[in-house]
């Protein structure tokens, strides 16, 4: 919608107000493919037009067409539509997608949760997917399609990092590399020829990182040991060249990062590093990262343990120090992660 | 969240990808008091204030804040955070407020079901609330808090419009009224005093509208009668000076309507008029109405009866045209209703 600004903050109040029903009304626009009818139209399309292209009745295609001109995800002129760039994005652009998935496969329910699990400090919307007291418990069994949405989410961010990253870790010749929380084994697997990985995880991740692990003819390279991290008496396995902490420590709240710093701190050997490799709201190139990470820490909140977030640089400095850690080198990788290279104060 | 001009097609797109958490986060930030915590302390307040106030963890307290910054409701200057208009809007503007509890409270469930309702033309997500073919059979059973918001949001728009469409309908001196889908009987009693009223609409609405006629001293000028209003074969009770459809049409597909407004027209005595008060989306004076407009057609998809919505003036005309009405005369009334006066061609 176009509003003069007097009416902009009228606009912003009634869309939240509204987010719901026009939520879905985007993505079923998206699946069911009223937003690609429009597209593939040359000189746009009509309602008449969009109906028989996607099978749906004149007042399923009217309904959506009416609710994506709104959202400013099409334009009308005269009686036809056309895609406008949001409209774009929505259909095309793999970040979008991954993010209306997850948050309509794995997040949508637990939502209504989000009050009472800010009041409690549980994620109590985490109910809606599993009994298990924190998402990690559950990750390997997930009920679909939230399972692969949930992953296509994690994965979409940490795909893009891993290779960048991995040269930042070789380029000091580590002999041993600790993965704390390897989740299914990616960066693992990336490092496993040049360096022997040992995985700290869940079993039922572990599992899947160790199959994994497998099929790619590492398993004498990589290892898994079962741990419940949370456990701040059990020390890490020592000696470790390299200390890993990928999109792990937002997974934890502030009195916990700092015990898994320490650690992972006590772990290191004389010259081991360890590596906080995370995404920070503060340090986004652009307004729509930093927002799209602020509302990933409601997923925290509600449905992965109710104490973390998406945090800021310095929160995230400030755990280091308190760990006894000096960061050492503070590096921007790819789009939106960051990576903190961490030694011993 | 500011955006540059380039960015805008991915703000509009991303917010409504994460749309369900940041609407539950707007709605806990109001209802645990997290936005009038930061209107009330003179200029500004921090996480640490605001999480006093409002006896939150910091960490839920700095959740809310930092996504309450995203979605422009509040502003962060070094530490510190201030109300924003649409932050004011969502904390105190009752329409709003009453959208944002409509949606949380009786669409939210429900609006998971809007893909699956546009294809089958049936109210899908209904059955999150009620076991009934249509939300009108079930309003006087709805579980709560759904049917307080339900009637809230209903009322607030006819309770504006009522008194102002009073003299429209009285100059014509009328002897009798049929109220068609007459609801709780709001209209009825406004009328019932000048003119006999006859109610039409389903038994559990029909009771509370006729003990609320009791209660005002109406019976006898208040009657009532059980119809299930899309037995088209059954006509409405004759000769009636009036016959009065107000938010009624948008409650049904065209083909209905028509079939209505003939029943409607075949009411009427020699000189009766047929009255239409409805909110068309292409009346408005503002694009923020037209939006909420549009959003509420959702509502009547996956909630109401799955074939209606919010129309357009000219939809309704043409249905008047086919049922044999003319448009006499066509009168804006408050802020967003149309009266139609039509009169048998």
């Amino acid at each position: 919608m176009k509003t003069a600004d007097a009416m902009a903050p009228w606009a912003t109040a009634n869309k939240l107000a509204w987010a719901p029903l026009m939520f879905h009304a985007a993505k079923a626009a998206r699946d069911l493919k009223v937003l690609l009818a429009v597209e593939q139209a040359k000189g746009g399309a009509t309602r008449e037009e969009v109906a028989a292209t996607t099978n749906l009745s004149l007042y399923a295609a009217g309904v959506l067409l009416d609710t994506c001109e709104a959202m400013d995800l099409l334009e009308r002129k005269e009686d036809r539509f056309r895609l406008l760039p949001a409209g774009w994005l929505v259909e095309h652009d793999p970040m979008t997608r991954i993010h209306m998935d997850f948050n309509a496969d794995c997040n949508y329910r637990g939502a209504e949760f989000l009050k009472e699990s800010l009041v409690t400090g549980k994620p109590v919307g985490l109910k809606t997917l599993s009994g298990a007291p924190h998402i990690y418990e559950a990750l390997s069994e997930l009920p679909e399609p939230a399972k692969t949405s949930w992953f296509k989410f994690d994965h979409f961010y940490s795909d893009q990092v891993f290779p960048l990253a991995k040269p930042m870790v070789l380029q000091r010749k580590p002999k041993s590399l600790l993965d704390v929380g390897g989740n299914t084994g990616k960066f693992a697997l990336l490092m496993g020829a040049d360096v022997p990985v040992t995985i700290l995880d869940h079993p039922g991740q572990l599992n899947v990182a160790m199959a994994n692990a497998k099929a790619a003819g590492l398993q004498e390279r990589v290892k898994g040991i079962e741990m419940d991290l949370l456990d701040h008496s059990r020390p890490f396995p020592a000696n470790q060249d390299a200390v890993w902490m990928s999109q792990f420590v937002c997974c934890f709240g502030l009195d916990d990062i700092v015990a898994l710093l320490r650690r992972g701190a006590q772990a290191l050997s004389k010259d081991g590093r360890l590596y906080v490799l995370d995404t920070f709201w503060d340090r986004q190139k652009n307004p729509v990262a930093a927002y799209c990470l602020h509302a990933t820490s409601l997923y925290f909140t509600a449905m992965a343990n109710g104490t973390s977030r998406i945090y800021s640089a310095p929160d995230l400095i400030a755990c280091a120090k308190k760990a006894g850690l000096v960061v050492e080198e503070d590096l921007s990788v790819g789009h939106s992660h960051t990576l903190l290279v961490c030694k011993p104060g």
